[in-house]
């Protein structure tokens, strides 16, 4: 079942939503164009926010963790995307080292890399998982609670290669973000082929760079569907070099947001919508839900007490956040039984595969529901997202499915022209 | 649900079905490899014979209908792997006109029309349907069982290319097999992109030439699996410049159908199968079931009655029989309530999309379940053919349709092999 909107402010999303039902055919062909030009991401997830007048993506994953949320039936789909990303990539591999995240404790996510394994194994290639985690110092198995088991091998390095005891593998496989820089393990590769490149891990990588790639491929988008780039484009701002234990930056910061939000409040007023605008101060090379803080005053983030600026300064394994993106908040309207729910679509290639929500109980619509700590219950889409119905309302499951899949394919579009210029920031772990 | 095998015969096939799920991912790199080499048909279906003993093609078609008797699960599949297709083969298309086979009567074949109309559609092709009927001489809407409506229009030719009124598409593609030959308006196009190409229809093609091409694909994947060829692949034997009417080649023929016959008898000793060899004699470029007869010994085909002649001298749209390719039969051993079931494997591109049992009571195991004015009815396929499950029995629904798809596969890797090669043979009508 598909959440209802609980807002009566859905007049411009359905609007939206029956101008893309009306120009599939123009927005399949300007997708199939555009990926002509652009090298998808290997895999990717992106977090869509409905907020009844908008519809926009806040955050693009490359490494994304959650395809055990995925509904079962879509796998017969990702295993297609995925034979066409390898064919693509490295059409002769035999073998492929997939690289976890470190945490080796939390069996959630250990099922999310026995399913992406097992997507990779049908696509015809052997797959083993070499980690990077000090606690692996020789193969281990892990119980899961669906039954089955992983085995997790030390990664290990043989000149400009790596692998795993007694495998050299044709490519390599990033399921670990590298917030924590890039390990020496994994510098100066040469010969393999790793999928995502570094510079897609959060060690070199920044938000505002994903979205000012993100607002050029909207523009061109929104110009062939005839419509305010804004509808699915939340407006954005960056700033470098702040120092929040030090509070120095505070001052530009809160012009920042300041800046993004009377664009917004613009905006709103141009649409007549009541809501009140807020900002999200997120960590420009941050994940996880750290490091993020909701602002609806420029005045909230001068002078932040210790606990916030705790908050605000350190990101996944310790990284120290001297960069911020300030973001348009977009209201999450959408819910499932009183519960906000936040919808994640998830692509391999160019193809959307599937998605769930985020559904979370006793948090607003203006809070992130990616938190750290945060326990959400995922509900997989119960339809693809390839197969909208012009028959049916723009409301129906396949066609919202559909709509998030467009933005979303959109963020990849945008992820892949950031990842086609290395950032000039050192690797070093 | 899948039809039970009802002879006490599995022990090869359970055989066959355990390796192939034990080497899957061999075998999907293997398939990887060998498209990477080969341009596959657009499009095609297999019917697949399920024997017990034996698992084989015995038919591929490459301008298949019956796409509305996929499961609409598998739509998602199609689409995407429709999108694959057109992205490599014509990726900047914006039209495409379908040329629909001439009987417009058929309101079956019309909703499979309908069904790969809306498949293309969303691939983010204008897609419209240009008929070569002598009945579509302006444009006409057939209304369809299930509610929707179709649109037939004249085709008509510009020069060296051919659209509809007011549309020059990019690509053409062929739902008419081309049995009458080649209609004057589809010669000597130049300029625009004709899937398949015109040499795959039956004005030029020869089953003989795509089980040859079979021969070769089946004895390097019998290498990589280690088993008998034999196990996924017909025996057969061709024969031209027969004349039913006069009884030339009679004896040739008689002769054709004694070694096949005794090659099979060889196998069926050394495998101890207690069933009756019997060999299926068609048309070899025939189709839709005209044309064909089913023999046990070889003096059957010696002083055939006219009726008997009259029968196999005839294909689709009047067309004599002088060739015919004389095959091994593969018994029919899956059934359903007690009628007996053909399974049919649709492909798009590389990717299996789904397919369907041909169910129809009354009739024998070795009896052809194609026949002129047959109802079958169509059962999908529930379960996709890319998702194996090496946990579950290798009869399992899921393992049984990869095997399927893995045949099936076979033979459109033998048909890309087969179109590689534009037969010597006059394309005039």
């Amino acid at each position: 079942m598909v959440p209802h909107l609980v807002t009566a402010l859905n007049g411009p999303l359905l609007d939206l939503e029956k101008r893309m039902l009306d120009k599939t055919t123009e927005i399949e062909r300007w997708f199939r164009l555009a990926w002509a030009e652009s090298t998808p991401p290997f895999y990717s997830s992106v977090d869509v926010r409905n907020a009844g007048f908008k519809l926009a993506p806040v955050d693009t994953n490359l490494f994304p963790g959650g395809f055990n949320n995925l509904a079962p039936e879509m796998m017969p789909l990702a295993i297609q995307a995925a034979m066409s990303a390898v064919e693509k990539i490295c059409p002769d591999a035999k073998s492929m080292v997939l690289i976890p995240e470190r945490h080796t404790r939390n069996t959630f996510y250990l099922t999310n890399v026995a399913r992406l394994a097992s997507i990779l194994k049908q696509t015809g290639l052997n797959v083993r998982l070499g980690s990077v985690s000090d606690e692996i110092t020789e193969p281990t198995r892990f119980e899961l609670p669906d039954g089955q088991s992983l085995l997790l091998e030390p990664l290990v390095r043989r000149g400009n290669r790596v692998g795993v005891e007694g495998l050299d593998p044709c490519a390599v496989l990033l399921n670990n973000d590298l917030s924590a820089g890039v390990p020496p393990i994994l510098q100066n590769l040469d010969g393999q082929v790793l999928l995502p490149p570094l510079h897609a891990g959060w060690a070199t990588r920044r938000k505002s760079a994903h979205f000012a790639a993100y607002n050029r491929v909207v523009d061109s988008f929104a110009q062939m569907l005839e419509i305010d780039p804004w509808l699915i484009n939340p407006y954005f701002a960056h700033r470098n070099q702040l120092n929040f234990h030090e509070r120095v930056g505070e001052e530009d910061l809160a012009a920042a947001v300041d800046e993004v939000l009377g664009k917004t409040r613009e905006k709103y007023a141009q649409y007549g919508i009541s809501e009140q605008p807020y900002v999200v101060v997120k960590a420009d090379a941050g994940t996880y839900g750290m490091g993020i803080m909701t602002v609806k005053d420029a005045s909230e983030v001068v002078g932040l007490n210790r606990k916030q600026r705790n908050k605000m300064s350190v990101v996944k394994e310790g990284l120290q956040v001297s960069d911020v993106i300030i973001q348009e908040g977009v209201h999450t309207f959408e819910s499932i039984d009183d519960a906000v729910a936040e919808p994640v679509v998830y692509m391999i290639d160019r193809y959307v595969v599937g998605g769930f929500y985020r559904v979370h109980t006793g948090r607003g619509r203006d809070e992130n529901l990616n938190a750290p700590g945060m326990h959400f219950v995922p509900l997989a889409f119960e339809s693809p997202c390839n197969t909208p119905d012009c028959s049916d309302r723009p409301d129906a499951a396949v066609n919202r499915f559909y709509a998030y899949g467009v933005i979303a394919r959109l963020a990849a579009l945008a992820a892949s022209h950031e990842l086609e210029t290395v950032p000039n920031v050192e690797l070093a772990a």
